[in-house]
């Protein structure tokens, strides 16, 4: 299942807001579109936000090559990119990494373009490391939980976590794959169900509040979710509700893994409290699709993330290896010089 | 908030499915479709299931009063509700309440009625028993997480769980109300919301996901929820997604109440484990109204209610008082002779 196609110039996003009712391409060759398919959840993922935001910024490379101010059009592209949402930090690499190659190249837009098709590849390829370094701590027989969606379709590739479910899978390690629904935005049984059911990997919905219920009926054996930003201490913030999932594994002696590329750490974060967590519209709560779901007038509180603290997680899974505690030092040594 | 009435013979309800969008009422002569609104939820929450069974037989008495066979035509009416829900007991109470009194009285449907409209006034003054003993365990400026609805709605009179935070609301206690969503069915946004902004409380919806990350934020300081069945050990059923805040209460050090009446007691059985568990169809997590909210080819799993061990209970809030651990005892003795 493939999220995003650079093709002759042109970016085009599968609209993930319509799954699984409907598969519809919006292919763009201005930038200006992608920060609003990136806003209203169109593309997301960390991973993938990081690899839309490189092609996004390759966009506007292509209409401003030439100009005299080349320099400072791009600036503003990226300072635009970049305003478009908070929590993930994959945004932020892949604008930074495309704005070093800019100064490095000059107004290269083709020169551009490869570097955005190698972050692609390199993401591609980090998953695909994940995926084999991870399939080492599911058990065999594994009934495993997994909140949001951190599979193809948030990340390209295999995925994150899901990467790690695919290549378990693979193996024939996975008996069944619980999928969190997800609220407000349902990307649990929207995405998730949509592309493990697609691969034939078996899956059963529920809704967030039934996990918990499940590990204690013994239903559960791990959990592995995704990360849209690590702190240096192994804290992280993942979709709202990822420390729910985190506490109830604890309460229960149910392994709790978060997969990530390191290009999802940001050790400049001493800890998971300056990890900035997106507070999305009351909207979200008060319908799905033109159903009313709750009062209009009555207040509605809506962060997209949780921080969940290090001390639940088993292990980091990572495409240099899996984490295992104590992970301050240890996160530190993956990023050498 | 009223949810039920009785009037002219004629029983109606609330039609809870369509709030907070609509309010539409139904009224029947006929204990039939009473039996179909207790299944799709039309009528819900376990005392007002109690009370609409308890006139959905006298409807049945009055059709069938004269008959020959009215011993047998009230019976295939009993089991025909009986068989509607089968996690509430105070279905079940109520109905053997009411063929106790018909054995007693015989074919004398104004006596029926009589004894339904005592369970209905017992029931509300039960619930402002409830909220004068729960407001006392309720702090000063407390910020209560709710899950579900135990409300009004649920019960008629206060409500169980919300009858305590209207009483501490009145006694100038409560900060905020969060009320889980609640999925699938969404009681928490579209009924709790609902009721307590009529009346003035306030309130904020939240995600199900979200409540352990409020606690981790020290903006919970305890939770109140309904009970659907309890165990003679303190073991109880309630809306699904229960245990998972029972689960998070207990990480964080929260105190966790439950309110019930004593009809909602069933100390026949001794634990938890032989509660029966209602499993409900797999469209509501797959659609919310039209909006399809999950691949239709993938498995869900949808269970209507968790069951919470008695160890995650700081209290349990009944009409005759707030009974601490160890609580086999004391729940016992609430049940003289």
């Amino acid at each position: 299942m493939v999220p995003i196609r650079w093709e002759d110039h042109a970016l085009s996003l599968l609209d993930q807001t319509l799954l699984p009712a409907r598969v519809e391409w919006n292919t763009y060759r201005d930038y200006r579109p992608v920060i609003g398919d990136i806003k209203r959840l169109a593309v997301r993922g960390a991973p993938l936000i990081g690899v839309a935001a490189a092609y996004a910024y390759v966009l506007a490379a292509w209409e401003f090559t030439g100009h005299t101010d080349f320099a400072a059009r791009m600036t503003q592209a990226k300072e635009a990119l970049w305003a478009s949402r908070p929590t993930a930090v994959n945004l932020f690499w892949a604008l930074e990494r495309m704005d070093a190659t800019r100064l490095r190249l000059g107004d290269d837009p083709a020169g551009l373009e490869a570097e955005a098709q190698a972050i692609q590849a390199e993401n591609i390829a980090m998953n695909a490391a994940m995926g084999r370094f991870g399939a080492e701590v599911v058990p065999k027989g594994a009934r495993v939980l997994t909140h949001c969606n951190a599979g193809a379709l948030a990340t390209d590739g295999i995925g994150t976590a899901l990467g790690v479910v695919r290549a378990a899978w693979e193996q024939g390690k996975v008996r069944m794959v619980y999928a969190d629904e997800t609220r407000p935005l349902l990307q649990g049984s929207r995405l998730t169900a949509y592309e493990l059911h697609a691969d034939g990997i078996p899956v059963t919905v529920i809704a967030d509040n039934m996990a918990a219920a499940l590990m204690r009926k013994g239903l559960i054996d791990m959990a592995i979710v995704g990360c849209d930003r690590m702190a240096a201490n192994g804290d992280f913030a993942n979709k709202t509700g990822t420390y729910a999932v985190a506490v109830a594994c604890h309460h229960h002696g149910i392994p709790f893994y978060t997969a990530l590329p390191t290009s999802t750490m940001d050790l400049s974060l001493k800890d998971g409290s300056g990890i900035p967590i997106e507070e999305r519209g009351a909207e979200e709560l008060r319908f799905v699709g033109d159903t009313q779901t709750a009062p209009l007038e009555a207040a509605v509180y809506n962060p997209a993330f949780d921080v969940t603290p290090h001390e639940l997680l088993t292990g980091i899974i990572t495409e240099k290896g899996v984490i295992l505690p104590p992970f301050e030092e240890k996160l530190k040594a993956l990023f050498p010089g």
